[in-house]
């Protein structure tokens, strides 16, 4: 809470508004139940009111000089019983103050029909054409313009000069404040992975040390905003460096508060999104990290802070401001505790249909690839990114070295997990998120234990935007590389994070999209394992291995007993979820094995799971 | 403002929370800075408190008890200053009362470490079972349930019977109690159209009407709720039938504002989601109205209320209740006043990724379709109805009698628009949306001017989900159906509504989606004329016409001179607009003619336009 202000003029279009009839006891009891101290200014008799405002200014002035000098000077800590409340000034005026007091015999001024228009027909009725006269001769337009109609020297001058003037004000074009951040090696903080496809790493865990040490290196440019706890979504780490924002009462078991913390957690992320903003536009950086469901409760202002970005990119003298940097985890595959309430990946969705030079998406599969994207998005100017990434533990499939180029392409084809470099591939499995790259690649073995001549492709997308074409969005793919990648004509099944018709919208112009078999998330859920809320969507190994049999022309007639022992397997992992409350041992300790997969048993799905 | 009451138990999860810190004094402030009487109960003695609670109940019963009287039988108008301020009870008890202490050396009942599971072990760990066993029999399970286990009979009879009990409740099962509206004839309300095409009715104003009587015949059941004025948004008829809610102060300058007001307007279209949504699960019915654009603040409202209704489908004992339904309005291609930052149409995007079987969007071309559709809304169940419909004066296209037709039919050929009976068509010309469908008819008139022989089909779609696949969607058409509509083979030009690509998602498994050409908003927009929002987005006639023509096959090396035209036009246009803040004649004066329009001019676009 900091010193404020408010206007009431008593009404919006054509109503009144609530605090303008509250009365001032409870208009005062909310103020300061607020944490301010409210000063009432109320009239219509604007020289008397320009007085009293006048001293309430001064007023409000020496008590926050007051409030400053007992923290600066006095040493006080002005928290807890010793936080200020810090003025606040509230303004009653008539709403149309000084305008047309009546018009057509019914009240305008200290009235809702001041409201825009007060009277409609200037130009056609006399009437309200000499209103509008004696309204703007009220003002002594002779004593203020001069002959020529210029401004006379007092108006002219009465506005103060360079950087003070609001519009050259600095703090207000928070690009030329804008310093770069002084960034750590993202490299330092690698996930040594010596074979792909397995360990058992929180990404954004490892993304938390990297985060702590940006704050430690600019601790006056960064902060990290989280309405659902940073230390749920495994950030914790920041809290070695800073701690959280925080003024009112503590006590010994408090964690970590502080007034001056730097990580900013309320569970508002109208909140969260409305401080970032401000912190951005005025020139510093910061790193929103959300539950991805939740996200969308701040969708229409993502819409008017992407549409700023956008509109300013077309006006010259505003600098680039910092991007805002989005996290969504705690995601739509892994609600172990929460179910079909916490599952939506549809932000993505929302976003994509903003200004393409404005936004980026990325979902990096692992951790280093996470460091290397939340590098770049951090240095980046004038986007919103949003990277989607799980806090659960996963498996990780790319070393450093590996991760930055796969990041920096943004798609690609994971060589030591295709089996097609000699030739065309029968199949190419595409993923996009951490979760469907581990169940593609855990297809891709299925698929290769019951045909081991299968030439399979898999093709990993970081960069969601890369799947776009090259004219619609500056990261977008030309006709040429995409079909590199995907064919012309092979089938394709991807699995993709969010909902599967994304994928579809993005790539409905390539060549070989009718070939496209897209799963994705569907809209079921509920609180249960992994790996069956992947089985409710249909995005789970076995549906995949499922769907490229199908579309294989080569598999064609051959693949029935394959396809039968992969639906035996499903109503066996039916069972036993549902008698044991957790996946089967096989799906649990599953990792990649980097040769082709055992043929699966095919026994039979009714067999009592072992206790 | 009603009987309330709070729960403070200081903390969230690993934070406490801003109301438990602020002290008692800012606390009480606050609540009755929102209108209530708080009493606080506060303590850790679980019989204390027992008592202390009992007692501030039946106090607040009583005060409840007062203020009904007052109204009841004193008959005192309980607004204004005798607007009652209703108790609120706010009980202070530790976070995991009579929980463990102390876990490992380290507090947790009253701290946030005894959110969700207070320690983790008790299977591994002798401490921690030690822990769980002594907290369990704390509560003295012996006396609870007998040597079977069962419950004893003075649990077991403590709860109330039938529908007392909470799960039995039927205000908790609104179906239970949802009575149908008692509905006005819709076609009563009908706009008379004796030519497709013309006309200038403010499509809403007439709906307004019609809402106007559904009010007066279900006067407890049923409300409207407006963030943005109802006025507005041309309902204002509804205030011949009723009031706006609100009992704060009253002026005599106030404008329909009654206690008993059954117009809910308030400038957050959260607490209009949220009164709603209550509404509608106590077994009652609703209309919102809303900015377009702005009805993305509630995305994640609506999100749960899906989920809610997905859910509730699926459980046989819970009654269907009123479907709840939304009227998008002041659309993205009006925006004469406000602009840029009022464009939004991605809420049906956001909506249609939820369960197919619980949502509908339907876009009417003009205002008896807007009836026929509205009257069917307010009449189902279990569904969100997302209709979207211009607050401007438009053009309207069919009498009642084939409004009934189209909507029921949810897509239609225009047979009065098209040049195709004869055989097939050269092009399909469709359209979502009333401005698209303008522009659509527009184009027509234009192509058949300049190629009278040409074969032009127009499809007008109402029910958007129509054109998604029936296995996808209920309303879905048939492969069949849809290919007799669009042709297998034939270019699709389609003017929609919102973002483009929302319809290559809606249609990509169709036969001839690889020639559907879409155009719709593309995120470019200002506070400009009506026409030059469709020429900044590429929706506008011209920009139809030429897409016809780069399509058309029998068009392939005859249309130069055409074409050329068209673009002038666009030029035209352009230096008109600037020149004269308004549209060109020929566009603000444009009706369907029902002939072949005339050849367009072609004269020089750097004329100079007429002052």
């Amino acid at each position: 809470i900091r010193p404020g202000a408010g206007h009431l003029n008593g009404y919006k279009i054509a109503n009144p508004t609530v605090l303008a009839r509250i009365g001032d006891d409870e208009l005062v009891e909310l103020l300061r139940g607020y944490g301010h101290t409210p000063y009432l200014v109320a009239g219509d008799d604007p020289p008397r009111m320009h007085q009293e405002f006048a001293a309430v200014l001064d007023r409000c002035l020496d008590e926050i000089g007051a409030i400053q000098r007992r923290a600066r000077e006095d040493g006080v800590d002005l928290v807890g019983p010793d936080r200020p409340r810090w003025p606040m000034i509230v303004l009653r005026s008539p709403k149309g103050w000084t305008g047309p007091d009546e018009v057509d015999g019914l009240q305008v001024e200290g009235s809702w029909r001041s409201h825009q228009v007060p009277f409609a027909n200037a130009r056609d009725d006399d009437g309200h054409r000499k209103v509008l006269e004696d309204w703007l001769r009220s003002y002594r337009p002779e004593e203020l313009f001069d002959e020529l109609g210029a401004p006379v020297a007092a108006v002219r001058d009465l506005h103060p000069a360079g950087a003070r003037r609001m519009s050259a004000n600095p703090h207000a074009n928070g690009g030329l404040m804008l310093q770069p951040l002084r960034m750590p090696h993202f490299r330092d903080y690698a996930v040594d992975v010596s074979e792909p496809g397995t360990g058992a790493v929180e990404s954004t865990r490892v993304l938390g040390a990297f985060l702590r040490d940006v704050m430690r290196q600019n601790m006056t440019t960064f902060r990290v905003f989280a309405p659902d706890e940073n230390n749920s979504n495994r950030l914790g780490a920041v809290l070695e460096a800073t701690d959280r924002t925080w003024s009112a009462e503590r006590l010994p078991t408090d964690d970590h508060l502080a007034p001056d913390g730097r990580v900013m957690e309320i569970l508002s992320e109208h909140l969260c999104q409305g401080w970032l903003e401000g912190y951005l536009l005025t020139g510093r950086h910061g790193f929103f990290s959300c539950y991805e469901a939740f996200i969308h409760i701040v969708d229409s202002m993502f819409n008017q802070h992407a549409k700023w970005l956008k509109t300013t990119n077309g006006i010259a003298w505003r600098r680039p401001v910092a991007s805002l940097n989005y996290l969504l985890t705690s995601h739509v595959w892994r609600q172990d505790h929460n179910g079909f309430s916490h599952q939506d990946p549809g932000f993505i969705d929302h976003v994509v249909n903003k200004k393409a030079d404005v936004i980026r998406v990325y979902l990096p599969p692992d951790a280093n690839t996470l460091l290397s994207v939340a590098d770049h998005c951090l240095r980046s100017r004038q986007y919103v990114n949003v990277i989607v990434a799980g806090k659960q533990p996963a498996l990780q499939y790319l070393d450093m070295d590996a991760a930055v180029v796969h990041a920096t392409k943004g798609i690609g084809i994971w060589e030591w997990a295709s089996s097609d470099a000699d030739g065309e591939p029968d199949v190419v499995m595409a993923c996009a998120g951490d979760v469907p790259t581990m169940e593609t690649l855990a297809a891709v073995e299925i698929l290769r234990g019951w045909f081991p001549d299968l030439r399979i492709r898999v093709v990993n997308v970081v960069d969601l935007m890369r799947l776009q074409d090259e004219r619609a969005h500056p990261h977008g793919l030309s006709d040429a590389a995409f079909d590199a990648l995907f064919t012309r004509d092979k089938p394709v099944v991807f699995a993709y994070h969010g909902y599967p018709w994304l994928i579809h919208r993005l790539t409905y112009r390539r060549s070989n999209h009718e070939n496209f078999h897209v799963r994705g998330y569907v809209e079921e859920g509920t609180t249960t394992t992994p790996f069956d809320m992947c089985v409710l969507n249909g995005l789970d190994r076995f549906n995949l291995a499922i769907s490229a049999i199908d579309r294989i022309e080569r598999l064609d007639g051959r693949a029935a007993h394959a396809r039968e022992a992969l639906t035996n397997k499903l109503i066996e992992h039916r069972l036993y979820v549902r008698t044991h409350g957790i996946d089967l041992p096989e799906i649990r300790d599953w990792a990649w094995s980097g040769t082709a997969g055992p043929r699966s048993s095919g026994g039979s799905p009714l067999r009592e799971p072992e206790a």
